[in-house]
């Protein structure tokens, strides 16, 4: 038989099984809140950084004298057990709440407090020793606390996600170097355009993505600007004097990280802005790589009837039906990671919009998509590059045998002949399937063989230097 | 220690755990894909319509002919098993993956030939007897098994959904009469306007949410347009003669729904058309959910220093500072929920857009996105419905002070003294604090008493009469 | 020297030049209304709309003794007159403004009381023979007037656009009949399918869009639903007995579409969702025409590294450097439209979400959103009908060769070989470049020549029977 | 009678008319492209940017000798004329445009061609002496050109936005400052939350403001990175030795702004990364405006049944059928202006996610939407700021009356009598009516009077202090 004990709050009574570490405004919240099913729980680092968020507030209060140190020393003991990791299942609260990450916080405040209890030899329940709104929450708000942990989960998550990005690139950048000497056909508009190096287009691919980690750097940068000391709306209503300075001070040491103390307290409570920047700055990285997988899908199209100018590696038969069949399974899951992430994108925004007054209160859908995005997006980056980059071959021959049969290369005839009659032997070329070779020097002679050779050399055509 | 079998397909030979129903080419979805870590189990009834379409393909190529009756009878049997949710467990492809689906095909085809098999008398594994590809899949290819699945799924999904999306509405049509004689002041803009009864408020709610339950009956009635007897492009290269007729019958009848063949196989099988405006028809309800818990907070604001006119059930504590303060925590998790689809929407329709030539590979991100957003919504109906909606409650007399005291009631008086005076009366109302009444009646004498009285009856307020 | 008038509301009085039509109210809104540039005459269709409203107004009113019948017939003439677009350029007021239509249903009020005072004899700006509020807005609000009249205007542009979009649909589905024995490869997933006739392809595109007309269709019926009589906020306040439904009945015959009255005028006021669907539809059919462009870019793509299929019209030189280049500009301009268009609907839905209490005050860039993207729709049917679809044409031989030449062909001998011989067939195809026939019955033998003719016969590659 | 002259390229010969600088191809563009109705000329800035970008190419071309001089000083006095806007009537291209800006560029050719020409004293057309192709886009090629231009225009036009932004922050920041003694409720989630002074909330406006042109500085720097010497691809064929850094150098004095080359000219010529971050600031500050603007309209709901707290100046009569209702049209025409431009940042996603291989060919919509984006928004800071902000009063007196009455001022006393009992206070409060000083004072006796007006002095409630 399950024991339970009794914990009130203003709106009652309720039995609490005694196991349990969370208390009576976890449970109601559990009972509220059931749109995903997704638990705080599933977000580990958010968990962690609500644990420092407390500890350095319990720091600032003891020394300022508004926490007994007993009390305070316990909550910090506490702190670090939830910070460890180990009572990561007592944070069940539905990932999208209402009451602006109320019930977060009072999650991890119950939390906390009945460890300490235990840690001060009471049992669970006995707040009036330590208390979750009077303690643990002491000289705090949820309005400053939940903001504050959310920065702090998203700033240590952005590393793991910057690093799979960073080890892409650099995949990318290493198929650059070993594609450095195939020549095949560049294409605009899907249309042949003048030859390249196969290695200088899957460099930029590199070059493309390195850029997104110095816009990953930006955001790490805005969300490093926290809240706390505001308390409720930024008037710092109930916080001691020098709280806000000190518990940042403590935050800096306690998490390792370089954060700041918000200049405009009241502005600071309610912006949504630097999530906004963020939500933009994973978009972007997903346009990016959609971009690349699409391009990825393209160029390995094929076998026989598609541009088939490199191989992505064989995963699964890519067919219930149709034999032999493998597709470009890998690049296909990042495009559509890449439209979730846009998505979520949508949603941080609306929510941003909605915020009123002193407070956003949609914070919790935010913290949801923002999450979630990353987390897809650093699993795609890793399957991306283990999965698909690093075995990419090209079919070099082939790509080769495209740009000397193609039209493109009249191009490099321009600074020779002049657009208009480069213009006549490709619109000739394309009409009776001759090559520009046979146009220009067998039949117009236009130029001499001489003058072909110097300009249709391998390295010309795939690194191309100015010939008049 | 595990116990495994040998399994291969054209890329290989793995081992397979032998308790396990699933095969190589699911082992191989499960090492590739790892993005949201989602399984495909946990959309229980798309195992089911997955099961639904083997059982009709089996059945239809038994009559044709071209499956053996016992094998057929074997999946058949094997099908009703899966599609009761004992085998739920082995369904664990994660909900996006690359391959548009034929990682969840092949799970299918997998898990139903084994339990075929051991019907058969025979192990796992021993697809010389039942195989996944020649017999399960018999006459199909993942482009139409999959999207007939999904849609058979989607259908089922929506049954729920509507349900509680009509619950909801009569929970507020409830309230509409309950409040049907509750006078209150009428807003446009966030500005006074004209009285009005809050039970058409709350009707209106009503009326508002019915209206989406015929664009629900709409959407699936473009759902059920399937297109078996597809195969891999539309051609129906390697279905028997009669088979896509035959094979729809027996689906309807195994489903009970009114399922329909596309007139134009090939435009059927990469047609994402019918997902787009599902999700525009969950966007719009989000939209208008929205806007309803706007409303409800709205009205609900103050205690003190807001509107006051209604009181949402209180369901926790609202702060971790501000003692006794109650927020409308249900209205906002509902806002959230409806920021959520509408980014999902977003998704869907690029993954729409995305679809290139003979097939839409991106259906599997249009169906987590599609499953998600009914799923949510559903439960925020449930939720509104039940945690806040049901116990709202009137401020009937602060509702009608404020109409009393307003401005806006000058609005009646146009008939009688037209817009130029009332707007004049209104104009001086502002400026000096009056009542209309002390200006209209008591300082200009512009109507009498009399007049008054018959144009500012309750009843007229509430409803009003066309007096001149 | 530009004499003027002087006229005045509540606000002040302020000069008017004497030769324009428009009042003191739509001074304001000029003044104050500096967002897009775009003047509310370049949607010709809403001016007329507003003039339809107006003159069924002047009808009802008129029969309902609540206007006397001389105003009545100068209102009527005068409407009359705005609708034949005579007046256009009095209508000024920018696209987007504040006050939910207000300035435009006051625009209009005032043209229409300054004609009709000059059908009275008298001078403009003498109101009170005729006053745009008290006689020619007469029973009405901006919030039931503009939102009729924005619906009106939304029907009559979409038969327009739907023929546009009927026509296109028409010259896919004429080259579908052209191209019909044209043997091409089908792709899924830009991978080597199974083999297909071009005409298929073209036949599907317009089966495609065809579904949309429907779905247009629907759309307007949805928009058909009007909210006269409902004036402020739906409670009818000001309208006379009956006057809903006559106005409505009026309003049918001076339109000729089958409008019929909202059954819940308080929630028909503030209701946006018909435009939300609309938009939905819009969006759709934006997604339709873009996948569709994507194809007909990729089936172009080369002239010698692509697939090279198809040939779309020359249209422009498509290079300022590579001579000869043309590049497929008209897909790619209906692309972008489509983005546009897709990106308006989240201003649509964003601007839906955002109503509050008894009316969306969000209405104008709702307008401005569907107005623009419908002319956009509409302009891109016609130009890619008449600038690409009519002139394409077919590479048939190559496309052929593609076929014959490919491992796709492999899936036709499933039913013969099974499933898993077929598939090493296919392996060893890729792997040594031979083709399926060399292997399957040169070398292997698994079937003998007679076999193969019959089922590599032109017509079964094309339109594939069942051959065991 | 007009008079024309012929002109040819490789599609054939067409007669323009002689009074016009552009060319055949700008004439073939305005036959294929009608669907904005938007001409070039609408943007000047982006004509007077391709004016300079031909300049600065001509002077490098000069300067390498792979240009007569005599030609480049032409050409160079014919981008100093278009520059100047004398010629903007000539740029009537479309705004969106198949061909990726190709028919822009050539429209700037042909029209720098033809002016050139006549400062050589030859007739419009003689092309031999000075070419579209050959001189004036002489080492270019659209691919670099058109996106060089567009950068900086974009960097120009971002100049404005900026200063009307940074003045808008600056009349919130001179409200602020008014405001500072405005006693008023601070609310969170709607509810009663805390008191604030409303000059912080008007300084939170400003801070939030000026917060974005942080990141506006930040859009400028990436999109100074420009890809000039890229040509085609980015391969810069032939572009002469030395051109890609000496025409950066010149074009960086021609335009005054600190532009850079891409490090990566094959990834710089396809990427839309800086579009899209900076749609994303645009959006952003969008997203900001429309929540300031909702605050706005909230504080001035009423007059007697809203908020009620400031008064916004009253600019137009609000209601056509309610006299006296005045409604807050700047914030709701800036509200709407927000959905555009969040709807326009979907489309440059959209846009920039379907760049394929060496090019994104989306980059015209991604142009219109950036431009039209930036001048709405651009407009709408003007206009909130002059129509709006300025004027804005406060109800001092009520809003202080409204903090007296509250329950929310209960938090106050949380150091002094602890959550839970001061909970009960509020509750009751809440349940009786009665003020919380009855309660805490005179009921309980729960502090001392001496205590509590210490606490709650007004200074104290406005700026509060710890007090326990």
């Amino acid at each position: 038989m399950q024991t339970t004990r009794l914990e009130h709050d203003f709106l009652g009574e309720r039995a609490i099984p005694d196991e349990v570490y969370y208390g009576i405004q976890t449970l109601r919240a559990l009972e509220n809140f059931h749109i995903t099913g997704i638990p705080l729980k599933s977000e580990p680092l958010f968990v962690q950084a609500l644990a420092y968020v407390k500890k350095a507030a319990a720091m600032a209060n003891r020394d300022l004298g508004v926490l007994d140190p007993t009390i305070a020393e316990c909550i910090i003991r506490a702190c670090d057990r939830v910070a460890s990791g180990e009572l990561n299942d007592q944070f069940l609260t539905d990932m999208i709440q209402g009451g602006a990450g109320t019930s977060v916080n009072m999650n991890a405040n119950e939390v906390i407090a009945n460890v300490a209890l235990e840690y001060m030899g009471k049992r669970k329940g006995e707040y009036a020793f330590c208390h979750p709104n009077n303690h643990v929450n002491c000289s705090q708000s949820t309005n400053d606390a939940y903001p504050t942990a959310f920065r702090i989960a998203l700033s240590n998550k952005l590393v793991g996600y910057s690093q799979a990005l960073g080890e892409l690139a650099d995949a990318f950048a290493a198929k650059g170097e070993e594609f450095r000497n195939v020549l095949k056909m560049g294409r605009t508009q899907l249309q042949d355009a003048v030859p390249m190096s196969m290695g200088d287009e899957f460099r930029a691919f590199a070059t493309n993505l390195r850029e997104e980690l110095l816009r990953i750097e930006d955001s790490r940068r805005l969300i490093s600007e926290i809240n706390m000391g505001a308390t409720a709306i930024g008037t710092g209503v109930n916080a001691p004097h020098g709280y806000a300075d000190l518990v940042t001070k403590h935050l800096r040491e306690v998490t390792g990280l370089d954060l700041s103390l918000a200049g405009d307290l009241i502005e600071a409570t309610y912006d949504t802005g630097a999530y906004v920047q963020l939500s933009g700055v994973l978009k972007r990285t997903a346009v990016k790589l959609s971009k690349i997988c699409n391009d990825l899908r393209l160029l390995s199209s094929g076998p026989r009837t598609g541009l088939f100018e490199i191989n992505l590696p064989p995963l699964q038969p890519g067919s219930s039906i149709m034999p032999g069949k493998v597709n470009p399974v890998v690049p296909e899951v990042v495009n559509q990671t890449a439209f979730y992430v846009i998505g979520a994108d949508l949603t941080v925004t609306m929510a941003a919009e909605a915020g009123q007054l002193q407070l956003n209160v949609m914070e919790p859908v935010i913290s949801f998509a923002l999450f979630t995005s990353i987390s897809y997006m650093t699993n795609a980056c890793h399957t991306l590059r283990e999965k698909c980059v690093v075995g990419i071959t090209a079919n070099a021959q082939h790509a080769e045998n495209m740009v000397r049969n193609s039209i493109g290369i009249v191009t490099q005839l321009n600074p020779v002949l002049g657009y208009e009659t480069s213009a006549e032997i490709a619109k000739e070329a394309l009409k009776t399937g001759k090559t520009v070779h046979d146009i220009a020097v067998t039949e117009r002679q236009l130029l001499s063989q001489e003058k072909w050779d110097e300009i249709f050399t391998f390295e010309n055509l795939i690194r191309p230097d100015f010939i008049r």
